[in-house]
């Protein structure tokens, strides 16, 4: 079968690699679109980093070469030994992490925050960029009905900006603010949107990416290189400030804007990587006991964004496009790179 | 009467100046001892910053000079009209603080979070350094059978440490961390102890006060000039890291100990006042979905630390020491400035 595989920096090749099969408690699927994520760029570009190197990956024992992608949907073709509750030619989209379920952590329900965290695509045997792929059953949610193999594929990172959602704390009737209207982004607002939080901003420098959220009916629209997006959101809220913000943007000027309007006893939820430190003081949460936390992943948040999928509340319009496997690299990667594309997904079986 | 009156910077002035009379819903007190703040030390030296100046406080009007000092008990000495459920000769303890009532904060509860908030001897008629003094009535708490009239006058540092304590979120059988061992982080080791935490380390660069707080009972003090304290926090908790905590020292160092060391879903509670931004990068809390916040004054705590103090939770062994009024700048400040004691109580009425 074909697959896309990491060798290291800036090598990664379409080849031919042996078909897996399921092993006691696996399924194996045909893979239907995967999604190019900003990891990938990086461990392309700047890797290997959390992609497996020479020394064996501690829960998975994975090194290179690694056969990439970890965001995506796929049709079932094959149980393995014991897996009763799944039916060959179901639809059913990835979580693509295995985790220790011993540590204090697993043991607490916080699983992604696992040491030995292991992706499916980074540190597995396996991943989506590849026509067949075999993963546990559990890492496999069945998509419901009305949920198209696109927007399934699309699971995993509406899902990582959904675990930011809940991390607010954000409630319907209150303010909330997303810095960032990337794919991320995006999944922050719709995410907000679907948990009934519909007055919210979202702050955006891209004048394309704008566009696409304001498409999507984002309410209030910033650009943050022409507005004060501080004095702005203050101004909405009568000078209270939001009751929540999701960064996704990961910049020193989305976080200082965050921390400045933010108000009393909110939240400022960090969601991207942070390219470089940011100055802070903890005078400037003092008088307002804002609070600041990350979030990482996700965790049991796919059945929900799965019925909001259900739901109708991610719509696609204007923010995805289609390649070819054999196009990831220079069609796929290299776009990303220089921001010629919002989201997008590899159809691995055209 | 005889008052420190504060004129500008390094300008605080043993006067004789009126004695008040309570209005309706207020009462006056023979104050006993009042402790001087690091905030009466910032005012004296680099102010006026919160202290009224020219400009008169938004909520009291105040404008300089003013009778300084805000950590005080005293003996009621006259009821004002209205008043009937204090007695004279009733020994309280003041919550210095008064507030608007009809902003959000104060109407959601978080009276500490009101932006006209006005302390008494900072921004209003009267303050604690001072034979008499006169407080609407809710400010002042009624102190319990066997807390000493000393330790009442504790009451208001106390509370800024315990407010730090419940904002950690920490629970009995959890480890946690203070840092500094000055008044706010003793008050915020004994109150932790109060609460049933009993697994506590405190970290402090100076002998003299680690020496104070192994001997009020800390089980483990860390010197971070010599001790690697991320390290040793780690190791304590076999890698899991701290539960919470709080950090009463204001420094770099202190903050990114915490952010180091602090484990998953772990709260870091700053309750100092930071002289400098700290460099910060929020991937350093990603893996542990660490939370950080700032706690502000007091809010509903009085009566939770008289109840502690009832019960023998505050012991002042080798930490308090007195002076007379006259002596309050040579042999109250600038000993504090040069840190040759660690809390001072000004005896006002000897």
């Amino acid at each position: 079968m074909r697959a896309a595989v990491y060798h290291g920096r800036e090598d990664v090749r379409i080849e031919d690699v042996a078909e897996p099969s399921p092993g006691p408690g696996q399924v194996k699927l045909r893979v239907g679109s995967n999604g190019i994520c900003g990891t990938d760029l990086h461990e392309f570009y700047n890797g290997p980093m959390f992609i497996g190197s020479d020394t064996p990956h501690p829960l998975t024992g994975r090194t290179l070469p690694q056969i990439i992608g970890h965001e995506f949907a796929g049709t079932v073709v094959e149980l393995g030994e014991g897996v009763s509750d799944l039916t060959v030619g179901d639809l059913v989209t990835v979580e693509p992490i295995e985790w220790c379920g011993v540590c204090p952590q697993c043991l607490s329900g916080s699983y992604n925050l696992c040491p030995v965290l292991a992706f499916h695509g980074v540190q597995r045997d396996g991943g989506g960029l590849s026509e067949f792929t075999v993963v546990n059953r559990r890492m496999a949610h069945r998509v419901p009905d009305g949920v198209s193999a696109e927007l399934a594929a699309l699971c995993e990172p509406m899902c990582v900006a959904f675990h930011g959602v809940l991390r607010s704390g954000l409630q319907p009737g209150q303010t909330g603010v997303v810095y960032g209207a990337g794919p991320i982004g995006i999944g922050a607002f719709l995410g907000l949107r679907a948990e009934g939080v519909t007055d919210l901003i979202v702050v955006e420098p891209s004048a394309v990416r704008r566009a696409a959220v304001e498409r999507l009916g984002a309410p209030i629209v910033l650009d943050p290189t022409v507005d004060d997006v501080a004095a702005a959101i203050l101004s909405h809220t009568k000078g209270r400030g939001a009751d929540g913000s999701i960064d996704c943007a990961g910049a020193i000027g989305s976080f200082q804007a965050a921390v400045a309007s933010t108000g009393v006893h909110g939240r400022i939820v960090t969601v991207a990587v942070f390219a470089e430190p940011v100055p802070f003081s903890p005078n400037d949460i003092l008088f307002r006991e804002t609070e600041i936390t990350a979030s990482m992943c996700y965790c049991n948040d796919y059945p929900k964004v799965l019925a909001h999928m259900a739901n109708g509340a991610y719509p696609l319009d204007g923010w995805v496009q289609h390649i070819a496997l054999d196009d990831l690299v220079e069609h796929g990667i290299k776009v990303l790179r220089d921001q010629r594309a919002m989201k997008i997904l590899v159809d691995v079986n055209p």
